[in-house]
């Protein structure tokens, strides 16, 4: 955990800071945001809302029966936080449901397994599949291989994740379990197993979207937990011939209607203008979705009630995002642009939290280069909350990812994820793996962050297209 | 992770100990017992051991499928590791298959929880089995309580165990799980469940066994998860009336037989008198049983296996026995002490490892309080292992604990067992959960300690009985 100033240190950082600025108006913009991150790191209400949301909705999988609860939650929430205005826009969601899933060493060691379904998977015949297991270290090894090597068995994909503080593991290693499968059908394999993308060593597998391909044959495909692909490998050295049976039972249901909800606090002078930060609302289903996103979604709806605490509305408008379906791939997200595709030019800057609840040590965003030294004049109040002042190669976040494409600036606020990937995806995705400061310190960034973003006066586009 | 002295400091202790002995005798086996810890704690031999025991065994339920494959395997090994003979004991064990298990909160906040059902437990109604909670904190509270609050209720202990050192939070906690479904029972409940008797912040419930009562209906007993008690917890704070389903399958099925297996050193001087060293060969289901009880498993096993390697055989009789069915009642303990009651006169002393693979720290005994000293005085080269000498009040481990009531002199070599609890009883009881270093410490210990005693010149009883 990082340590951050304490109060008094930060009082002479402001100092200093505001000595830098030249205009009145920049002045007090600083104050206002050294006051919203002290009312930030102080209050427990962004803890209160993830609280509220992982025990009175718990798991909300997109498309499944706690989804429209989710929804209803958070039309709630954002009323009874007095949000401007409080709406809904409907989004279409793929109903998968999981089922049961569970696997055994056949031969030479007969002994169970600890798997979880892909999300997404098909499932196997009722009676399950029993095959020889062949190993991978890797996609590419794979991808490499000969078919005869594959064909009829269940490939075994173990790469590692590497712990990493942004994170940087997850990528190296998530094709296996988004592409796994469509590689090992190509080659006439049976089904798949991964070794869990987490790096933690717990006996719990790491669920996680998977795809298919038009064309090639769909297959079943589950993550092994991290000691069960060690035992495969143990076993793997005592015997190159190694069979498992698999069961799984997941369903395809169709389709059904999700929605992003948002809530507003309209800006006084250009209420047409929107600084957006957002989060998912939904969840895998076998955690209470604490991390993933329930942190996102308490950081952006309490960093807008610190706003709407102000007395008065900041110049544009904050618009808080919570978008459906980002597991099921970001469909939330894709959604928003399409239906706000005529107001895009009026979105001044993005960002979504999806990374948990660790502190946040920088700031990086993506604006027209020759502004970005005058941005980050403009955000260097977030100094005092221990927030570094990065590059402008931001991404912005899952669900607005696809913005900078279409012009318009976003954010990033890099958190310290080292330990993000120990509980992702899994049923340890619970409360208590959230610590209540580091929640707080996120939530004074996020509302120091959207509220300078609403009084700026610097015009951030165009951006560099990539 | 406690360090242990350098290996130049262990030369200077061992130098100023062999000092303080008085006879040729005790000079030689204290310089034995130095070369044994050296060569303890540079092999590999006990993590080679427990792990060919996970991987080739896995779970090992007494009476399960794998529980003859584990008697097999460790004859075998015992064979493999040149033991002087090797047989097996028949015990009588009861067979209890888990089924599965699972739970879900049904109002007002409809969502799974993790639960496993204890050892032992009836199976609920084939459809499950709802009712309203009635939490109490401890088993002493359900105890006090008016049969009218209960009855017809699911009741929830929710007591959380504390870490400690030596694992004292366990024994103040365990009631809970072991006498709860009877207490709970006696006021007209219709089930039990509990939070499970672990450290931990996992979402993983901790099994373990309980029992009922002749004359007490048996009703269904389940463990949850730490963060699903918390939930409960949570759920109860916003609307008392909280109703859960419950469905468990276990079954009874009758009784089959298991073996203690035994290996043992032929004493060369006094062979019929024995230094009996013990570890559990079974486990429950869900792990692989690598801390609980592999690990004392190979502990013992290995220290054996140095003893075997010294040039000549200690005098007494060096025996291994790896006990059935521990976790269902201490029952290959019980039945060890009626095959062998006519040769108890000649257990000189017993010990069992069953507390997992951490440092040891301390050694205890029970024996006649006029000897106490000299036997201190005889194990005194243990220190340069990192072991203390304690007191006279050992216990002697779960499968030598009835040894004392009948005069065997007993030890006790004490592990630190902070993490015990969070993996004790749970599918997280995996290999990669042991230290090696700490795992050859513990041989080196186990090592010292019977061929000290093996050679001791001290007559150890009569013991003080409690």
């Amino acid at each position: 955990m990082k340590t951050l100033p304490s109060l008094s240190l930060a009082g002479i950082i402001i100092t200093s800071l505001l000595g830098c600025q030249s205009s009145n108006l920049q002045y007090q913009d600083n104050k206002t945001s050294h006051q919203l991150q002290q009312s930030a790191v102080n209050s427990n209400l962004g803890y209160d809302i993830v609280e509220s949301l992982t025990v009175e909705v718990g798991p909300r999988l997109a498309g499944g029966k706690n989804d429209l609860v989710a929804v209803k939650w958070a039309e709630d929430k954002f009323k009874s936080l007095g949000y401007d205005k409080v709406y809904k826009e409907p989004v279409k969601v793929p109903v998968w449901s999981r089922g049961d899933a569970s696997a055994e060493v056949v031969s030479p060691f007969p002994q169970p397994l600890v798997i979880t379904a892909l999300g997404g998977s098909v499932a196997t015949p009722e009676n399950g599949l029993t095959a020889e297991i062949v190993r991978f270290h890797t996609l590419a090894d794979l991808k490499k291989a000969e078919p005869a090597q594959v064909k009829g068995k269940i490939v075994f994909i173990d790469q590692k994740t590497e712990r990493h503080k942004a994170g940087n593991g997850y990528g190296k290693s998530v094709g296996g379990r988004s592409k796994g499968a469509i590689a090992a059908a190509k080659k006439g394999a049976v089904a798949i197993v991964i070794r869990s993308i987490g790096t933690d060593h717990d006996r719990m597998a790491h669920t996680g979207a998977m795809r298919y391909k038009d064309g090639i044959k769909k297959i079943p495909a589950a993550a092994l937990s991290a000691p069960d692909a060690n035992q495969l490998n143990a076993i793997l050295k005592r015997d190159k011939k190694v069979v498992i049976s698999l069961k799984l039972s997941p369903q395809h249901l169709g389709y059904s209607t999700s929605y992003n909800v948002i809530g507003e606090i309209k800006g006084q002078n250009k209420p047409e203008e929107i600084v957006l930060i957002g989060a998912h609302l939904d969840s895998w289903d076998e955690g209470t979705g604490a991390l993933d996103d329930g942190a996102g979604v308490s950081i952006v709806m309490a960093a807008g009630k610190h706003i709407l605490d102000l007395p008065t509305r900041p110049a544009r408008t904050v618009r808080v995002v919570l978008y459906a379906a980002e597991e099921l791939g970001l469909i939330g997200g894709k959604q928003y642009v399409k239906t706000h595709k005529n107001e895009l030019n009026n979105h001044y800057i993005a960002a979504e939290s999806d990374f948990g609840a660790g502190y946040i040590y920088r700031i990086d965003v993506n604006v027209a280069p020759q502004k970005f030294e005058q941005v980050k004049n403009e955000l260097s109040s977030m100094k005092i909350n221990g927030v570094e002042l990065g590059n402008n190669e931001a991404g912005g976040g899952p669900d607005v990812s696809m913005m900078p494409s279409l012009g318009v600036p976003v954010a990033s606020l890099r958190q310290d994820g080292r330990d993000y990937f120990d509980y992702h995806h899994t049923p340890n995705d619970t409360i208590d793996k959230i610590d209540p400061k580091a929640l707080a310190q996120n939530i004074a960034a996020y509302t120091q962050f959207a509220y300078l973003m609403a009084q700026s006066t610097t015009d951030l586009r165009p951006i560099k297209k990539k």
